[in-house]
């Protein structure tokens, strides 16, 4: 009836929110947070594309990410994560700062807006 | 005439804008910046509340919050007043992290992306 | 054949991506790092422009502008060249925060997301 969807909803937030094409994303963090930044990339991206699947999307119909580091020094190691994880041709819009995380232990979190299943 | 519609619009910016099935709001704050979190959370939802109703939308049909807080601290005591202000079944997407906002005194600042009214 | 545009694309990401009557842009910084905050924002206003005009938009229809700066003490500066790049009457949504940026000295990053042509 509604048409707005959400997806893997707690008692907090939607993991994804659908309305109108688009679908956005609940900040994602690694599983590790013990893990240096390039397995906590990796993490957080694996928990992006599932969350693209279960709406019909996936990484070549994402339009924005927004990137948070808890340490600048990481900025590389990420990019190489990224760098894997994009599909050249089909690469989002970006942006990258430098914040602190709620959870002190996070090194990364993506903020994903996304295009849904193409019409 | 406009395909863009503006809300609650001064010199420098507009606290809302409305196209294609979405509005997009401006950085809120509270008022009283000598508040707690608490109360500047209060005062910045009961803002988001009062935008949004004024593009026909409201909190059920929130996609995502940003959250940039002064202090880390503040994380839980700003998460009660969240999940008052959420409706069970029908939360957002959202992200946040520790920021130092325009007005020092500022505790919190919530950016929204709103669906609009139902078709 | 696609659905999604993207505009200025590298090996990394697109400078714009364009869906369902909306452009995301990445973040925008100046050209010169040695520029001031004015430099700076003059320059990066003016990608965004380029950019815009590359999908049918302009600023008259930006929805929402986040804005990183690395210096608060920036912040009447900035607001300056805002206060010049944006028209009266069709102003967008902002938001503003302190943010230490990957190139460090980069001093102000703007992040769009924008209507694109009427239709």
């Amino acid at each position: 009836m509604s048409d707005i969807l959400r997806i893997d909803q707690n008692q907090r937030r939607s993991r994804g929110v659908v309305h109108n094409g688009f679908i956005f994303l609940t900040g994602q963090v690694g599983n590790d947070m013990g893990g240096d930044v390039r397995q906590q990339a990796s993490e957080a991206f694996a928990k992006v594309d599932d969350m693209l699947s279960q709406a019909g999307s996936d990484k070549t119909r994402v339009m924005s990410v927004t990137i948070w580091l808890r340490d600048l020094e990481d900025y590389d190691a990420f990019n190489e994560v990224w760098d894997q994880w994009i599909v050249q041709g089909q690469s989002p819009a970006r942006a990258c700062a430098k914040a602190q995380l709620a959870d002190p232990r996070a090194r990364v979190e993506l903020i994903v807006i996304a295009a849904t299943a193409a019409a």
